[in-house]
């Protein structure tokens, strides 16, 4: 049975980006909900991420999770399982949100009760890197089979995140990657970058993780 | 040392992408040169599969390579040890590439002397597929890590393509990962789809990949 609400966001009329989205930024921070936007290619593991995430946060903060997607709403009902408030946002065809989409998404999730909302982007490395959303803070997760090569590749992802996620540590050795030269680059790109390596499998770094949060909600209501 | 070139691709000047790719594919087929657009999600194994279809192919045809990239030139590194011919595109930040786009990029490598060329797409399964390039035929691959449910999520690109490469085959049972799901996902959207399981990096499934190519070669040179 679906206990969540699937919205189709409708394009934006605004020009300026920017100027919305810092306009967001201040409505959420006067009423106390911290935005997180999280970023990462598509099979990443931005879903598994964010059930280790509500587990670990749910008993000290209300959190609602905004699923943004082509199409479909699996991710949606994988998290209403943890008892998170979510909402699936059907962005037809768009392949990243922008401030007035992401405001589309928290008016139809409602944040009233909401202290942590975290918005699952379309999954893309390119295009969601290039529009703010109003958000808090920007994480973005990098999974070991994509490659240490993709902070060469995509560069603009790595330059505007406040956090890089690195999942899917479990299976290191199944792969050839270099996991001191992949932070080589990303810190070359974004010196002042936070890094995690993660498994959203195991829970391993998850810890780490939810403190980084933690924090940075903190931060946000002071 | 770098033997090749880089092409920054200027943004089209066209209203009509389809028209200007059927324009494109008609004079490919003139001049006997194959158009093949491969197309997947960051990391999912594109390179490294161009190199063992490089190998396996070498002996039958010319081959030309264009990799188009926001940025770096990795990838044509990586492609230029195999001898086959090859330029870096640069997009500027643009998430796909259209018709006019990779005409630019075809006239840059240089055709005359290619039977099979190959466009490497920007790493992306969302933009890519709205825009028709002018191909003879379009591939995507998907990777085991990335799991079975992108069919669902980003419908489009699996419904355009006419052969869906599912590599990392190797890794199958460090994920979870349901096979047969996923190839029924495919066909419910792209019942003609020809799907081929691979590993680029054991080469398994090469061979048959390979042959499929022939033949579509051999078919838009009839």
């Amino acid at each position: 049975m679906r206990t969540f609400k699937i919205l189709e966001i409708k394009e934006s009329v605004f020009d300026d980006n920017n100027r919305q989205a810092n306009i967001l930024r201040d409505e959420l921070k006067k009423e106390k909900t911290f935005l997180l936007n999280l970023m990462s290619s598509p099979g990443s593991g931005k879903t598994t991420t964010l059930v280790k995430t509500i587990k670990a946060l749910k008993d000290e903060m209300r959190i609602g999770v905004m699923e943004a997607d082509i199409d479909s709403d699996v991710d949606a009902f994988t998290i209403s399982e943890t008892g998170a408030k979510v909402i699936q946002l059907h962005t037809g065809g768009m392949c990243h949100l922008d401030s007035d989409m992401t405001k589309q998404g928290l008016e139809g999730l409602g944040t009233d009760d909401i202290d942590l909302a975290i918005l699952e982007n379309v999954g893309n490395l390119v295009c969601p890197a290039e529009f703010d959303t109003g958000a808090s803070k920007s994480a973005m997760i990098l999974s070991i089979p994509e490659g240490d090569d993709k902070p060469l590749k995509y560069p603009l992802m790595f330059s505007i995140v406040d956090v890089v996620l690195i999942n899917k540590i479990d299976v290191l050795e199944h792969f050839d990657f270099n996991l001191e030269a992949c932070k080589e680059r990303i810190f070359k790109l974004n010196p002042n970058v936070k890094i995690i390596t993660i498994s959203s499998r195991t829970g391993e770094g998850i810890d780490e993780w939810a403190d980084w949060i933690r924090n940075a909600v903190k931060e946000w209501n002071q």
